[in-house]
This record gives structure tokens, sequence and C-alpha cells, in this order.
């Protein structure tokens, strides 16, 4: 390869950046433009893919955690082969085009995670990195590397500023993430200017106290990033950071080295200066040379035969080792194994009340061996979120088929490390924390509803009831805030049963989060026998005690209010008052009913209504109706046993009632 | 002081932190008998404080960002007099009680922030060293150090992995915030167990990286850390870092160095054996020898003598500078300074459309000569945000006078260090990003309305109409999310105008954290003359367009969806139906109005409702009522021209109309 037609290829890179950004008069021109050497280099020299097969699942994963710079991705999807016509680079930004503002997982083949939001992308990579080393220790077998594939993304100042990359960098270098090779453009510039401003740590030497390979190379020298990339992948024992010393909207006579480059297109003038400076003609728009294109189409015929030859180890590996290849082409499918929920546990009355903290983790433990590629773990609250799989080792280094991940208190990175497992498939991602601490794991539990990733969440310590740990710890806005977000299915069960069917809705919805919202204090069991769980916590709601009429009162209520409304229900017995209880676990799956099925369980003509739930009010008038009434907690709570809170803030089975009554008139 | 004094002291403090978790039986009783003697030595050699006044404006900030050894700071307390009776030790962790299970400010004297979610207390520090670096640049005269402490943490290793810590460290060392001098409970213990399991960077060195001070000691060499204190205070160009290497619950025979220590208490035997190791009386409970009471209270009469000194610099400097003086007296007792809303500036239709940020930004330009010490900034987002103050330096190294902050693509650590700001007194703080990305800032946020800081914050780009963006950088479900918070307002303007009275709103609000979301797009301006905003935007919601007679139908909006009911009325019209329009900026703040005033806005008989807003419906309904509708968006955005958005997601004055006329039948 000539270094004349390296540089073709690396400025049909920078000028479709500049055009795609230009024509939508909107995005980040100066990112692609910078780092598009760097690019070049990785995607023609290293990059293990087959555009054809954007879902084969050895492919080295390629993350552009500065999703801003989306125009550097689609370029090079383009310009390799990928499913994405020149057609769709010029619609650039516009509606239903394959072309989105920031990469969007699932509408573009070839992107492998959503990302713009700074630091996310930097986190999946650990994650998928994490799913490969582990699916390598589990499946691989001598002379069958099925699994054996690099992780590189291409990281932003951004990305290094936001708490996230230190989370999950540290995370990696513990781990010894040795097949992670990161490219970090410091080009100096972000928003609001030079870095000068705000960003002036020694990124090198953080990144070595992570425990780091770190390299620093310049991003215009071809020779010199090939082997800075060739060196780091012989480091196996240290995840790599590349450092990239790069300038942003390289070659732009005015606006390279500016903030100006960052966010809003050149102009047209500069566009055509730029393009005059590359030997590029001016008057050309989304050009790319056929000797260009037919270097990076390369990545077509390099890839078929890649995915071929691993096609033909894993054909032998089938017939030596069938089960596992069974169970393999099973979970690529996104499918569950065969007969995995016969392992569900039951529960009854007789085993005494169980939080459902501790049921989770009775489930987690006997779903363990159907499902051999469950693992999670926990923000350094293993023993309390009872997340840990008591049959399997830690994954650490030298044991990196362990299933319990050690995240330790960095609930940010974990969120963002289990879209990175699920998005590498192949594993069945859980993480667990308190469930206030949810709100320092928003950014990826969002990311993970929008890309629909199978990801299951282990929140306890659900409510306020935890008692003395006082209100920093006790959540109250946390379960609003959750189901506020799209896609997000919340269920907070009131038992040990309802705990084991929401494990089992959580496991099968294979197109999006779950959380789990899981009592710390101990509840009775409801059922002597288990009822069927499609008729009862997978409809989100249901009648779990009713009145022989039509009910004078409805009680609602989820999770440990549920038993709140069943003693309250005894003492509006003994008025005469005919009370049907509904347990309602998760709002979002009872509003996907049928009406006629929402209408049999909260019947319309019954309006003294009565919602009772631990947390804020908000959305609950939609079931109580404006006849009815909610109890529930509009401030922060305190610090005292939670017997004593559940007395002070109105919890008890006495103010339930007297609340029915008001609602009745018989107050 | 001998030796053997030191320890009885130290013993104190250790023996006082068990007996108060035992008693609880509930709390964390290592990590004070891991640093006592570190505080011992913070507390009775270094800090100056004045325990009968702890609202003393230039006292040293001491916070413990490990906020789950609070015992330790409540034995601190009480010990060196603060009005902290040795009962409230002994009802540790019980309802009404001053010592609840983590530290909260406002409920006891001396307690700097409330702690306990990792790493905020961390960035607390450093918002409160840069108050102090800001208002001795602003206000220290030649000879008038009336700004002149330190802040002094002690940070877990709980702290250091969390984002956030990164996030403010990398932050605090650009800054050259010589003044911070943080210990390090380096215990390498965490609920899970040894942080070998998932901590092993190397924190000195990636401290050296972002340019902080870092010294090890022993702790429990009194004298190397008295040393080591020293050094820290004479080092004034870096933060500072003590590595205290320290062992979780030292002096148990068996807890010690054990996960066993973190969260739960000794046991009444492990207690008796660790008190007779300690050489106290096994039997002794609460115990505080005099020796020992005498040593801690030295710090009363130290205190006040250090406050008078200082109150006499002050008295001369109130004589040289009067203005100054008197300025700061007001913001000390969390006033405003007279007259400052005269400089609000006003907007009419004339000025022709102006994006709400815009408004913000000519608002906050308007206020800064009256406001002296409102400072703050942006997540590398200035531009977009319109935060930046132009007639200000930057707040940097050498220029600590300058009121615009650089926070960096660190919105958590911003969020945290504004609540530092806000509790340090003197300034008044504010702070945006993207409406989207407070997701990256919740904890901090939560934390602020839990210590009703006033804290304001600049949310911009608030809806899906950001456009070619894309749903990662689209709000959908912030707003449901935001107005969970307890205590947190939340005022969406329509225009300018309102903007206006949104910040006269927060500013004034001296309770509590208000949340400012505005428009990246352009806006109408919707009054010829102003309005009086105490009859409009501070009621939360008013009539801003009404019929003659009883409305046919309510438009309920907020922000931009405003402008889209005013056109949906006039097609209403047209059709003979009477409409009102509801502008409703603002749900916390309605909420608070009286019944009458609600049903003034929101007639009850009107049960023809619409409410429009671009977001999530959840909590709509209790505005909309059971006839009424909801027009929103409970799914995630795309990435287009914003007008086409809000063509294809129903947001235009036709559908609007449409939907009104449904809901009354006539369709």
């Amino acid at each position: 390869m000539s270094a004349k037609l390296d540089q073709l290829c690396i400025n049909t890179i920078r000028t479709l950046a500049m055009d795609g950004v230009q024509k939508a008069n909107s995005g980040h021109p100066g990112m692609p433009m910078g780092m598009a050497d760097v690019a070049y280099v990785l995607w023609t020299r290293f990059l293990k893919h087959n555009p054809a097969d954007p879902g084969w699942p050895n492919r080295d994963r390629f993350v552009l955690s500065a999703g801003h710079g989306s125009m550097l991705l689609y370029s090079l999807l383009h310009l390799t082969g990928y499913d994405l016509p020149l057609e769709e680079l010029k619609r650039f930004r516009q509606w239903d085009s394959r072309t989105p503002g920031h990469p969007e997982r699932g509408l573009t083949p070839g992107v492998e995670t959503t990302t713009g939001p700074l630091g996310q992308g930097f986190a999946n990579g650990v994650g998928m990195a994490l799913a490969e080393r582990f699916l390598a220790a589990s499946f691989n077998q001598p002379d069958f590397p099925i699994f054996d594939h690099h992780t590189y993304a291409i990281v932003s100042d951004g990305d290094l500023m936001e708490g996230v990359s230190h989370e999950a960098a540290s995370l990696a270098g513990h781990l010894g993430l040795g097949k992670i090779i990161y490219l970090y453009d410091d080009n100096e510039i972000s928003i609001e200017g030079s870095t000068d401003i705000t960003f002036t740590e020694d990124v090198p030497n953080r990144f070595r106290a992570y425990g780091w390979h770190v390299q620093e190379v310049d991003a215009y020298d071809v020779d010199g990033i090939e082997a800075a990339i060739r060196a780091a992948q012989e480091e196996t024992e240290r995840p790599s950071l590349i450092v990239c010393h790069s300038h942003i909207a390289y070659g732009s006579p005015n606006k390279q080295d500016t903030a100006g480059a960052h966010g809003a297109p050149l102009g047209e003038d500069e566009v055509r200066m730029t393009k005059e400076g590359l030997g590029w003609s001016p008057d050309a728009h989304f050009f790319i040379p056929d000797e260009a294109l037919a270097v990076f189409r390369q990545a077509i015929e390099q890839g078929r035969e890649a995915q071929a030859q691993w096609h033909g180890i894993f054909e032998r590996y089938r017939a030596a080792y069938p089960a596992e290849a069974g169970l393999l082409e099973t979970l690529w499918t996104g499918e569950l194994p065969e007969g995995w929920s016969d392992a569900l546990p039951t529960f009854s009355p007789g085993d005494g009340p169980i939080a459902t903290r501790n049921a989770s983790g009775t489930v987690l433990n006997a779903l363990a061996p159907a499902l051999p590629t469950l693992l999670g773990g926990s923000a350094d609250l293993a023993p309390s979120n009872k997340t840990l799989l008591k049959e399997s080792n830690d994954f650490q280094q030298g044991t990196t088929a362990g299933r319990n991940l050690r995240f330790g208190v960095r609930e940010h990175a974990m969120g963002s490390i289990l879209n990175g497992l699920a998005l590498h498939g192949g594993v069945l991602p859980y993480g667990g924390t308190f469930l206030v601490f949810s709100d320092y794991m928003r950014p990826p539990v969002r990311l993970a509803a929008m890309m629909e990733l199978p990801v299951v969440y282990v929140w306890t310590h659900d409510s306020v009831w935890i008692g003395e740990d006082g209100p920093t710890h006790q959540p109250i806005e946390q379960l609003a805030a959750l189901r506020a977000i799209p896609n997000l299915v919340v269920i907070r069960p009131a038992d040990a049963t309802e705990t084991a069917g929401a494990w089992r809705v959580a496991l099968e919805r294979r197109d999006g989060p779950t959380g789990l919202v899981l009592t710390r204090q101990k509840l009775p069991v409801l059922f002597e026998t288990n009822r069927d769980p499609a008729e009862t916590i997978a409809r989100g709601a249901y009648v779990l005690a009713d009145s022989s009429g039509i009910p004078d009162v409805l009680l609602i209520a989820s999770g440990s209010e549920v038993h709140v409304a069943l003693e309250a229900r005894d003492l509006l017995a003994q008025k005469g008052v005919a009370v049907r209880v509904v347990s309602m676990p998760s709002w979002e799956i009872f509003d996907a009913q049928p009406a006629s099925y929402r209408d049999s369980v909260l019947p319309p003509q019954v309006t003294a209504r009565l919602a009772i739930e631990a947390g804020v009010t908000q959305g609950w008038t939609k079931y109580a109706g404006p006849a009815g009434d909610v109890i529930g907690l509009d401030h922060f709570g305190a610090s005292a046993p939670y017997k004593t809170l559940m007395e002070k803030f109105g919890f008890t089975a006495e103010a339930v009632a007297e609340r029915a009554l008001q609602l009745l008139g018989k107050v």
C-alpha cells in the first residue's frame, strides 16, 4: 500500500464526514476529520469483521464512544461494505434515515452500541471485553478458539472526564482485560474551548495507575499508529490506551484546533478550502475515489474468509461438544435454553417470612445451573443484594469463567458494563445495588431501555422501610423516576412467590431491561401453592383478595404495602366494608394488558380506590382515580427502626382502614 | 500532651462509636475505630472551629465523606463541645434523635453536609474549597483575611471508587485548590470483602496524575499524622491527599480487618473484648474519662478565641469596607442584596422570538452586577446553556475571583460542587447542562433537595425538539423524573418573560434547589408588557388566554407546548369552541397554592381537559383528570429536524385541536 493511497483513503473518510455534516447543516465534523487516519489504520489493517454479517459472534467489537463523531463511523461502514448505501450518508440526521445524529444500535448495521452520552461507550467496551473473556474461558477448548476477539474504541477528552470512565477503567485494569484497545482522540478541544481550561490531568499516568498499558502516538503517523496497535495486541495482561495526539478538524485552514469545529458544520466556504488543501475537488460532494473504495472493500472478502474459517472451527466444535455448541446457538438467537424455568423454586407460607431480596437470591442460585451464562454481581453490596451465585467463582484474572462480578462501589460503570455484556451477546447479565443508588446508574439504564437490551437490575432495600440508615439510603422518588423511563419494566413483588414470577418475566423479556425492586425486610409468603404466574405477576396486577360481591373499595398496592392492605382489609371487613385487594407489582405490564383485563381488576364502577405505596404519589392518580386517594410519601424519610417509621408515616393497617373509611364517607 | 493521654482520647472516640452502634444494634463501627487516631489529631491539633458557633463563616470545613462512619463525627462533636448531648449519642439511629444513621446537615450542629451516598462528600469539599478561594479573592484585603480556612475530609475506598471522586479530584487538581486536605481511610475493606477483589488501582499515583500532593502515613502514628497534615498545609498550590494506612475495626480482636465490621455491630462480647484490649472497663458504656474530655473541650475556648480574633478583623474590615462587609452579612443570613430584582430584564414580542435558554443568559448577565457572588458555569456546554457571565473572568489558578466555572464534562461533580458552594455560604451557585444529562447528576440534586440548598440548575435543550442530535440527547422522562424529587422545584417557562420570572422565583427560593428547564429553539414572547410574576409564573400555573364565558375545554401546557396550545385555540375558536389556555410552568409551585387559586385556574366543572407536554405523560392525569387526555411522548425520540418531529409526533396545532374536539365528542 502506498502512502499516497493511504492518504487518499483517509481523505475519503475525512471528506465524507465533512460533506455529511454540511449537508445536514448540523453535526460534529471536527472529530472524524481529526481521527480519520487512526480509524483508517484500525479498520483496514486490524479490525476483524464481516460487513456481510454484522452479527458474527467472534467479530472484533468497535465502539465509537465519542458518538458525536458519528459520520466517522457511517463513513467507515459504508466504505467497508456494510448495508449502508451512500444515499443514507446524504440523509444524515434526517427523519427515518439510518444515519442519526448519534450512532444507534439496531438502526444501523455495524453499530455495536448507541453512544453520545459521554463515557458510556468506554464502559460498554469493558463489558464487551469481559463477555469475551468469560465466554472464552467457559466455552473455548484446545484448538477451538470460538471466542477470541478484541474490543476497540475511540474515546475522547469528554469520555475521560466523565466519572464512568474512571470507574470502568479502574475495573478493567484490575481485571486485566488485555484485549481492550482504546484509541484516545487527544485533540485538547471540547465545546467550551481548549481543555486547558478544565482538563489538565496527566491522562497517561492516570491510566498507568489503573494498571493499563499506555502508549502515545502522532495521530497522523500511519506507521506509528499501526505499530502502537500491534504492541497493544501483544500486551495481553493489561488493557491498552493509545493516546493519539490529534487535531480537531485536521486539514481545515481556519477551523482546525478550534472549538468551533466541534459541534457545528464547517460552512460551505471552509469545506471548499479544506478539500482544496487535501487535493480534493472542491466541487465534489460525497466523492469516493475508486482506488480508495477498492482498498476499503477488501473488508468484504477478508471478512467472509475470516468468518468462514471461524465457522469451520465452530462446526468441528459442534461435533466434539454438541451440548455447548447448541447452547451457544440458542443464546446467539437471543433465546433461553429450553426448560430453564423448570428450575424456578416455589415458596409457601410454611417457609416463614422471607425478604424478597432473599427470595431473589434463592431464585438466582436455583436458576444458575439451568442458565450457564447467567452472570452478574453487585456494586459492593452482594451480601445485601443477595446477588452471589454460591456455586460459582469470582470473575478475576485467572478465573475468567467465574460468574460473580465484583463491580466495586461503581454503580454507573456497572450499569454501562451490563449493557456491554448484553450487547456482546451470549451472556445473561444482572447487577445489583440499593434502589436509592439507581440514581447513580440512570444514564446506562436509559440506554439499555433505548437499545432494548435484556439486562436485569436487582435493586434491593426498596423503600423507607430500610429504617436506620436514614433518608440518604431510603428511596422515595426512585420508583416513579424509573417508571418514567420508556421501555424499562419495573417490578416490585409482594412476596417470594411474586419474586420468582418477576425473575421469570425479567428473563423472558428479550427486548428491554427489567428492574426488580426488592425488600430488605421479611414478608410473609402469600399463597399456599403457586398461582400461575401467567395469570398473576405476568399481567402486572391481579386480584389478590376479593369480596364476595362488588367491592365497596379497592386497595391497590405494590410490594410490602400489599401486606398492609391485606391487614386493612381484615379491619374493614369487621366494619362490614367489602374490600378488594389488588397487588400491582408492575405498572408497565399492567398498562400493556387489554382494557378488558384491566377493567376486570379495577372495575370502573368502583371509584372508592386507595393506592398504597411507600414512595412519591406521582402517577398513582391514574389508578386511584379522581374519587380515590393515594397513601404515599411525598417527602424524604428519616433514620429510625422501620416499624417506628411505619407508625409515624401512616403505613399501618389502622391508618389505611381509616383512610378507606374516609373515602367511603364513613368517618 | 503525653502519648498516654493521646491514646486515652483516641480510645474514647473509639469506644463511643462502638457503644453507639451496639446500642442501636445497627450501624458501622469499623470505620470510626479505624480512623479514631487520625480524626483525633485533626480535630485537636488543626481544626479551626468554634463549637459554640457552628455557623462561623471562616471555620475550617470538615466533611465526613464516608458518612456511614457517622458515630465518629457524633463522638467528635459531643466531645469538643457542640450542642449534642451524650444522650443523643445513646439515641443513635432512633426516631427524632439528632444522631441519624448518616450525618444530616441541618439536623445536627456541626455537620457540614449530608453524606452517605459515596463520593458526594469528596466533591462537596471541592465546592467548599472553591467558595473559600473565590470569596477570599473577592473580599479579602491586605491585612483582612476574612476568608482563610481549610477544607478537610475523611474519604474512603468507596468514595474513591465512585466516578464523582474522579471528576471532582481532576477538577480540584486543575484548579490548584491547595487548601483541600483529604485523609484517605485506606483500610482495604469494603462490604464485599477485601478491596483486592475489585480495587487494586494505584491511588497515590492516580491522584498525582490529577495534580495532587500525596503523602502516605500509618493511621496509628500520631506524630506522623500530624507531620503529614502540617506538610499538607504548607503545600498551597495543590490539593493534598494523605493516604492513611488503617485497619477497619482497629483494636477488635476478632473483627479487625474484616468486612464483618463494616456494616454491623461488633456484638456485645466483641465489644467487651475490644474494650479490655484497649484498657477500658468492659462494663463501661459511653464512658468518657475526665482527662480526655478536658483535652477535647479545649476546643471551646480555642474556638471562642479564634472567632473573636476573626471578629475583630471583620469589625475593622467593616469600618474600611462597609459595602463589602454589609453584603457579606446579608449573604451569610441567606438573604439576597436588597433591590437585586430591579436588575431583571423585561422582554416584549417586539424583541422577536427568543429561545428561553437565551433569555436565561440575558437574565443571568443582567443580574450579575446586582449579585456579586452569583457564580457558576456549565459541564462543557456554556455556549449552548448560555451560562457565561460575559463581564467576568474564568475561575482559574491566579484568577480565583472569576465567576465563570469551567466544570468540564463532569455533570456529576458539578452537581456535588454546587452543593459544596451552597453549603459553604456566601455565594449563589448555578450550573448548567442539557436536560437529558440531568440523569448524570441526580445524586447531588437529590441531596440538594434533602439539604434544602439554594442551588439553581440551568437545564437547556429541554425536549425532543432539539431535533437532529437524536434520542440520546432528547429528554423524554427527565421532567417527570425530576418532578418526582421531593423539595426540588422544576420550572419550564414558556417564553422569555416567564424565564425572567423563573429566575426570580429560583433565586428567592432559599430553602431548596430549583431546576430551570429551557428550550434550544426560539419562542415568541407572550406579553407586550410584563405581567406581575407574583400573579403568573410565581403561582406555578395561570390563565394565559381565556374564553369569554366558561370554557368548553382547557388546554394545559408547559414551555414550548404553550405556543402550540395557543395556536390550537385559534383553530378551535374558528369552530366555535371556547378554549382556555393554562400555562403551567411548575407543578410543585402550583400544587402549593390554595385550592381556591387552583380551582380558579382549573375549574372543577370543566372536565374536558387536554394536557400537552413533550415528555412522558406520567403524572399529568392529576391535572387532566379522568375525562381528559394527555398529549405526550411515552417513547424515545428520533434524529431529525425538530419541525419534522413535531409533525410526526403530533405536536401541531392541528393535531391538538383534533384531540380537543375528540374530547368534546365533536369528531
